[in-house]
């Protein structure tokens, strides 16, 4: 979870993300819109990577990006369960203050 | 949003937003369960409050943390809507295939 938050926590990366949860990409074409050399969104898609959060495989002189899921819905459910636990409590105070 | 996900990669911040989303708490007592120095925990405290994870509260000498919602419910936001885009795209490719 440590090393997902730290993937997430950079706006480039940010944007990787909103790019390929809308369909698997080349590097060329994600590093297109981005305002930085080849190297530096390699080294932002190795960070994803190592995160889990996407896959990247070469095929032939391609090398092509896709989303995993997986680590996303991690983030989110653990996001949630703060919300449910932080709900429940409001819950709480709202009877006490009713009583 | 950087300093959000930045202030969530990190377990010890965690287990303290964990522990706040049940109710306020001391710093003393946020540190109770944390094997690090009082100085240790004021830092991540930090963190979490320069992310608007938290706000703390100075009353006589103690001082209270709370949770602040709204910042958890942004991150969950943007992970579900990665998450809507990603589903989205499955249900495409099914339809394709099925076509």
């Amino acid at each position: 979870m440590d090393e997902v938050f730290h993937a997430l926590a950079d706006v480039t990366r940010r944007a990787i993300v909103e790019r390929l949860v809308r369909g698997p990409a080349a590097v060329s074409s994600l590093a297109e819109p981005l305002a930085m050399s080849l190297p530096a969104v390699m080294q932002h898609l190795r960070v994803l990577e190592k995160a889990g959060l996407i896959r990247t495989e070469k095929v032939g002189r391609v090398r092509t990006c896709q989303i995993e899921p997986d680590m996303l819905r991690t983030a989110e459910q653990w996001l949630g369960r703060q919300r449910t636990h932080w709900e429940r409590q409001l819950d709480q105070l709202d009877e006490y203050l009713q009583e």
